[in-house]
């Protein structure tokens, strides 16, 4: 259920961070499924129970390279009184029809080749003579180099057991079998069975889509010349990367100047490619907020359910936060507040688990840990303000790094961890046990 | 210093996982560094100490939506008694010339925005009628709505220090400071730092390039039909994905017939676009073992220091092993078994360090933990081999999935580590205390 206030909660309500996160998670919702090729689905969810068509192995087949026998033929065998087979063949994996083995008879087999029409069992080619009439091998020749090796005589020196060496068909999985479940992450493993059982596509939920746009006339791109003013754009950088960290297929548009009708013209051209829009600044209560002031009335009159609400939260860094839909397609769009960090925070916080929503994922949320504060002095936070100070987390143990300000990006740069102090909590002094983010 | 056996070592010397292990990285180099836009670095390891070209902030700025004053002129100030001040127009970021405040004036303005010339501090615009004459506001009315809000009169409700709501230019980072040292891996917070500060490319080690092949001539394409005796190519698929989850981009050849000619000129074919080459397949001791036949010649004669070495590993799954290199930039190669278990428990082991060595990272193994075994019966390991079972690990704890089987790839596909039995141990209680590597 969520606990998300409604939106008539009007433009004086304080909305805490749960309050937003939870109308976020109950607005957004996971992608429509795709077929997609196996390796394009790397890291998707997937969305459908996936049943084996065959049983693996197809059939029983030898886990060594030797000889495929009768097990009565080999009975008692030695180095010093081996027994003498006539070799009929080859059977390599994935070659012609193997031949037949009768009494007195041996094949010689490949890992993973079938085990051959009347053979019982495989001995290795270590507990025979290779063919070569001597001592016992340590392998084969290759068969280009000396074909002679798929005829004559082969001395075994071991007897075997019936089905020794030999990987019975449907001892992996068999046909009929659950393979994975929905909802299945895909890695490399699982990647790896659903090849194997000879699945090509699979159908899963898509990476999202997700436009970063940072907003501001006094950006200017790294690499080219500060002007007097004018600072470098760093929030559509770091949000694309964060984008991408979180699983998403991320585009980065760069910034675009405090201009109403530009930002509103430029997140519409955009809608086409993204299934979430993310924002950065002006979203706060100056007079030249343009996100705000674009994107505020979107929607109000023929696209009910639409449009972007503009709320203050009761959290440091990033008390502006704007939220809502966009578009024809309702498209989700986060416009987080323009500080670095305060940017930084508000992405790991409410667009990292709408995207991983998107994704289908469940466990959508950054670990968290308890921890205890070290350092010399207490830590300060404003009453009635959840706060989320940057810190280095090692063994149990956190630090704050740099300040509280929300334009510490130098400091962000050594953190790896958020060190979260409750609204009712003003001052926090070492040594006590604190809740810990760990990121990345 | 590496404890790696001699390449004369022979052909009958049993390598140790470690042997093995500390020969390829003793061979593996990092990746020549190249300048790369700053998105495109992501992950990478930077190889310079980047030092800060600008102040951050560059200039004195206000942290609020507000007024710029004199100190003087709103000492006590009240609601009852407000001061009031001739507004001389709007400081906005990236804007044109800021105004200068004079006695008895404010400048209005925005976040982020240079402190103008004669202001000593900054009042929240909550703090003022916002020039609206009647009492305090929430926010400003935006400027294209409401132009004559950069005029007028403002009336300031509440003193403000010196200074106060103001960034001091270079509180976050100053000129000539070290902002990240050579060895840093970028992530979306470096990234974040190095776009402040001015940085659109950025010198690092670029992701290798991995060329995945299998071989078999009895591997048919999943999605495609099935014939007799064959089996579906899983492999290059997962090593595919494998590659890329530890870091590297991956090039995916399928699979290859067992033809050493075919095989020879499909590699040497490849080798443009490889930084290293993963086969699977083929290394053991069969008749049919194309790798071990196209490959373990290559080189010897005019490339000194080429060549691939194959070799028995004392480890299960994952006995037969080759390593080396190939073509005119000794590209290094490994060749792992053809079982889909041990190809990806070879490549974990020893491909997955290779890949984050040619990185450049430090840390190129997965993590390692202790864990208690669970289950009911003892896990069984044959004498003298290392065996790597797959498990599932979870507090503290893990269990066996499937058998020691090195086809159970369904088994895999639910395991998340693997258990480490050893050399001397043959067989493992439950309740034993085990090394674990914890996957993905």
């Amino acid at each position: 259920m969520s606990t998300a206030a409604p939106r008539t909660a009007g433009p004086d309500h304080l909305w805490s961070v749960d309050e937003h996160l939870d109308d976020i998670l109950a607005t957004v919702r996971p992608l429509e499924p795709i077929e997609l090729q196996l390796l394009d689905a790397q890291g998707c969810v997937l969305v459908e129970d996936v049943t084996v068509p065959v049983s693996l192995p197809p059939f029983d087949n030898s886990s060594m390279d030797g000889y495929a026998v009768r097990v009565a033929d080999v009975a008692g065998a030695s180095e010093r009184y081996p027994a003498a087979l006539e070799v009929v063949g080859d059977v390599a994996a994935g070659r012609a029809e193997p031949p037949r083995v009768g009494p007195g008879q041996a094949a010689r087999i490949m890992t993973g080749a079938p085990l051959p029409p009347g053979a019982e069992t495989v001995v290795p080619v270590e507990w025979t003579d290779g063919g070569l009439g001597e001592g016992p091998v340590t392998g084969m020749r290759a068969h280009s180099l000396a074909p002679e090796g798929a005829t004559g005589q082969v001395r075994v020196h071991r007897p075997a057991g019936a089905r020794a060496h030999v990987r019975a068909e449907g001892s992996d999985v068999r046909a009929g079998d659950r393979a994975l479940e929905a909802g299945t992450v895909l890695g490399p493993p699982q990647i790896s069975l659903l090849a194997a059982i000879g699945r090509g596509t699979v159908r899963v939920r898509p990476r999202p889509r997700v436009v970063v746009l940072s907003t501001g006339s006094e950006l200017v791109q790294p690499g080219e010349e500060l002007g007097a003013g004018r600072i470098y754009d760093s929030n559509s950088f770091s949000l694309t990367a964060c984008a991408r960290d979180a699983g998403a297929i991320a585009y980065r548009v760069g910034a675009v100047a405090d201009d109403a009708d530009t930002l509103r013209d430029t997140i519409e051209d955009q809608l086409v490619r993204a299934d979430l829009v993310v924002t950065t600044g002006g979203v706060s209560v100056g007079a030249y907020d343009v996100v705000r002031e674009a994107l505020a009335s979107v929607g109000d009159e023929d696209e009910p359910g639409g449009g972007i609400d503009f709320r203050k939260l009761a959290m440091q860094p990033g008390k502006p936060q704007g939220f809502g839909s966009i578009g024809p397609d309702h498209t989700p769009l986060l416009a987080l507040p323009g500080n670095p960090v305060s940017s930084y925070v508000s992405f790991e916080l409410f667009a990292r688990p709408a995207i991983r929503t998107l994704m289908g994922l469940t466990d959508v949320h950054r670990p968290r840990t308890r921890a205890t504060l070290a350092g010399s002095g207490p830590l300060t936070s404003p009453e009635g303000r959840r706060q989320f100070l940057r810190g280095r987390y090692a063994d149990g143990e956190v630090a704050a790094v740099g300040g509280a300000g929300s334009h510490l990006v130098a400091a962000l740069a050594r953190a790896n961890a958020l060190i979260v102090v409750p609204e009712d909590v003003e001052s926090v002094a070492p040594g006590t046990d604190v809740e810990v983010i760990l990121l990345g």
